[in-house]
Parts: C-alpha cells; sequence; structure tokens
C-alpha cells in the first residue's frame, strides 16, 4: 500500500449531476476550483460522446472554465503524443462509468498508463465512477452476480489500473445488493480490504486515510479477521462460509485508515476499535 | 434466551416446492415422517384458500396423510375451541407467508397463542416461512426499505409471537439486499443478534443452537461487538455509522451457538472464534 502525492475520488456510481452534486464539487474543489483543468476520460464507455458531453456539463455549471474529453477507442490513440498532451497540463482526470476491462485491455501498459501513474505520483487527482471506480485498484472485480450469497465463482477478477493497493472496490453496492459478492472476493484475497461505495458516495484517498462524502455509506469488509473459512474444501458454484468478518459502514463525515484497518470517526475524534 | 423443547424451522422464503424440497422435506421429517400431523396456519396471508391448498399439495407429494389447514381472519376465531382442538394433535404448526402484523394481530395473546407456546415447550414442532419466519422472535421486522445503507428509521419493529429470543429475523436477505435494513434494526438492539435468511434457506433451531439447510445462507449480525457507532447522535433519515460489526456467513452443514454467539462448522469439527 503506497503513499502518493495525488488525491483519488472513488465514486460508487449515480453520483447525483443535477441538485446539490455534493460528489463532482469537491472533485472541481480538489482539482483546484474555478481554475481546475479538467480531462474526461471516456475510455470505459462505448457511449463516449453521450457520456461525455454530460460530465462537461456538469462541470461547467460547477463553473469550471477548462473541461475536456478525452476517448481512448483503441491502444494506438493511448499511445500517441496528444494522449500525454491531454493529461500533461490537467489538474484532475475523471473517469466515467462504462465496463471496468475496456479501461485495463485500452489503457493498461499504454504511454498515457504511464503518464497517468507519473502525474499522479506528483500531485494529480484522479476520480472515477461505477466502471471507473473498480478499475481503480490492483485487483478489480470485472464481473459478478448481485443479490445472492457468497459462493465459489460468482465473481470474476483481474489486474486493475493500480492506481491503489491492498484493495478490492465494488460499486453500486447497497442498492444492488452487492454485499454476497465483494464477500466472494476477499475470501480468496483476504490480504485485500473489500470496499464496497454506494451510489451517490465517494471515498476520497488521500495517502494511507479515506473519508467518505455524498449520500450513502462506504461498507469496509476486513476479512482479515476471518475465523474460519471453507474456502479450502469448495469448489465452483459452492456456497462460501465465512466466520467472523468485521464490517463498518462509514457515512460521510467518516474515514478510515487503509493500513491500520480502523475506522475514523471524524465528527467526534478519532475512535479506533 | 429461553431452551426449548420443541424445534423451529424458520425458512428465509421461496423454499423450493418442486424440486428437492429439501427444506419442506425436513420439516416433514423432524414432524414425524409419514406419521407426521401438519397443520398450515395461513394467518399471515389475505389469501388463505390459494396458500393453504399449495402446502396441502406439497406435504401430501412428501407423504404426509395427514395436513390439514387452519385460517385465522379474526380473533374470535384464535380464541374458539377449534382453534386449540387443530393444533392439540398437531405434530407441527407450519406458519405460511403473508404480512407478519397479521400474525400478531390476529393471533397474539388468545387462547390459540397461549396453547402453541404451551405445545412447543413440551415438544411442538413450530416452523414458518417470509412472514411466518419474522414474526417466530420477540422483536420483529414489521417494515422496512430493501437495497439501501442503514439509516435511521428505515425499519420499523414490533413485538413478535415470542418463539424464540434474542434475535431478529429477517428473510428473502441475499434476494432482496437487506444487509442494510437488518444493519439498522441491531444498531438499535446490538444485543439482539440479527439474522439474515436468504431464500430457499432454513435455520433449524434446537435449543440454543441452530443448523443450516438449504440453497443459501444465514447470515449472523452480531452488533455486540460494535466498537462505535452513531446512533445517539443521529436523527430520522440519517446515515448510521457502524464500526466493528462481526459478521458470520453460514452455508448448508454450518451452524450457530446463540448464546455464545460462536459459528458451529459442523462439516470438519467446531472452530470457534
Amino acid at each position: 500500500m503506497s503513499t502518493r502525492s495525488g488525491k483519488l475520488v472513488i465514486i460508487g456510481g449515480a453520483e447525483d449531476k443535477k441538485h446539490d452534486m455534493t460528489i463532482l464539487r469537491e472533485v472541481v474543489r480538489l482539482a483546484g476550483g474555478k481554475h481546475a483543468r479538467i480531462v474526461v476520460m471516456t475510455v470505459a464507455t462505448e457511449l463516449p460522446i453521450d457520456v461525455g458531453a454530460e460530465y462537461i456539463e456538469v462541470f461547467d455549471t460547477i463553473g469550471v472554465a477548462d473541461v475536456r474529453m478525452f476517448d481512448v477507442s483503441n491502444r494506438e490513440s493511448a499511445n500517441a503524443k496528444s494522449a500525454i498532451k491531454a493529461i500533461e497540463d490537467a489538474t484532475c482526470v475523471f473517469f466515467t462509468g462504462g465496463d471496468q476491462v475496456r479501461v485495463t485491455k485500452l489503457l493498461g501498459g499504454t504511454k498515457m498508463d504511464a503518464a497517468l501513474h507519473e502525474r499522479h505520483e506528483s500531485g494529480l487527482l484522479l476520480a472515477g465512477t461505477s466502471a471507473g471506480a473498480s478499475m481503480m485498484s490492483s485487483t478489480m472485480i470485472v464481473s459478478g452476480v448481485s443479490e445472492t450469497n457468497p459462493k465459489v465463482g460468482i465473481v470474476e477478477m483481474a489486474p486493475g489500473m493500480e492506481f491503489i493497493s491492498g484493495v478490492v472496490i465494488d460499486q453500486h453496492f447497497a442498492q444492488r445488493g452487492r454485499f454476497g459478492r465483494l464477500f466472494s472476493a476477499v475470501a480468496q484475497y483476504p490480504h485485500h480490504l473489500g470496499l464496497g461505495i454506494d451510489e451517490n458516495t465517494a471515498m476520497v484517498v488521500d495517502g494511507l486515510e479515506f473519508s467518505v462524502i455524498g449520500a450513502g455509506a462506504v461498507n469496509v469488509i476486513d476479512a482479515g479477521a476471518l475465523t474460519h473459512s471453507n474456502i479450502e474444501d469448495v469448489r465452483n458454484g459452492d456456497d462460501l462460509a465465512l466466520c467472523g468478518i468485521h464490517v463498518h459502514i462509514l457515512p460521510s463525515g467518516y474515514g478510515f485508515h487503509l493500513r491500520d484497518r480502523t475506522p475514523i470517526a471524524r465528527r467526534r475524534g478519532v475512535d479506533n476499535e
């Protein structure tokens, strides 16, 4: 779990774009306010024009003068000089929703990928929603079954874009009944923290800590605490037994220390386990 | 948490009635097999004829010769001699789904209620599915919002029929995304264990232990372990912060000791926390 100099805003999808716009306003604030220079990355979606235009309009409404869209529909475009140039002057790169596998297969290992990491390490804000949230971690959820108990084989994992390590991120979390699939994911990798982000909710990662903003909660699933699991004995499709998982439900105002695995109750000072 | 002599089969709804019928076969086995005498209680539903007929057919298919239906559509019928007579010779009373409040308001405090408790204490098997599961506990969930993060006021609680104490039961659990509402329920009553039962899944309670049968899992939420909660500081509609909840996910073959609050891994011996 590395420290970094740039922050991450990881959004659970369906963030408000019409009313308070709490999360997107915070993205803008962290990106420099009126002077923000935001690149909307539509690589995850097959509808870049529609999705990109919506975010450009929203950021414009919030008051960002310099917001532009960059789409990557093939690896050539992510290796082109224009790709590096696009993020060179940005203060924030915002990844839209879509399919997280499009992000890794089109962007992974390209010159733009390298430039994003380099610029993030020296302070560039990265934000992403839905698929743009999932792809942030080193190990990402590609797809899975919602509204089920934990089972072997219901969640497909793959390497993510590695902007944050030691965690597995899931989104649209409470709204799509995804406890089962995130439990299944961390049962395989108990050293990773499961982070289930509700819709219209975001975690703002700053170094080894994150804080929560928005309407729902970030659900932290700590499977490192497992006292028993049957994962050694079961086969594809079998039910998982998981005993002693620790869960922390953190709404706006709360935070979490990623290395210490302890919640931070910002509203009334620190209250660790 | 009292010991009892009769067992309980508490079903998370939508139990299989056409294929393996694992759960309903186990109900029959515990009720005496071919010699079972089952009363199907339709008090929870406003469609007693339809619902009752379906269970009579299923139990008949399984091979129970003596299965009959008893409906309670007003308190008078639950105080009548015929009500006591109906359960006098039964080896199992099976509560169908519907609305759990119908059970408490029509049956609660009647002579039939007293007779059910008395006969259960001396060995009568009680089974219930969906609403018939919720009403089993001393404190029951009446209604609530699914697929949301935990919040104050999203779950309505009321006294249940008190066949089991120290727990709050929720049903259709994974399938309807109900972690949020059960977390909200136990946040108010951390001394109660939250038991979220998936569809086509049941817990068989025998004294202070239960074991799990069926296709899904029983999700045990132990909020007694809470290290921090904001419930003192929040108002209706506010998001709940809950830190350090312990969760156990127990599929078929696993069990739990209700007083010790420890999982039992029956498949490979006991593995407590």
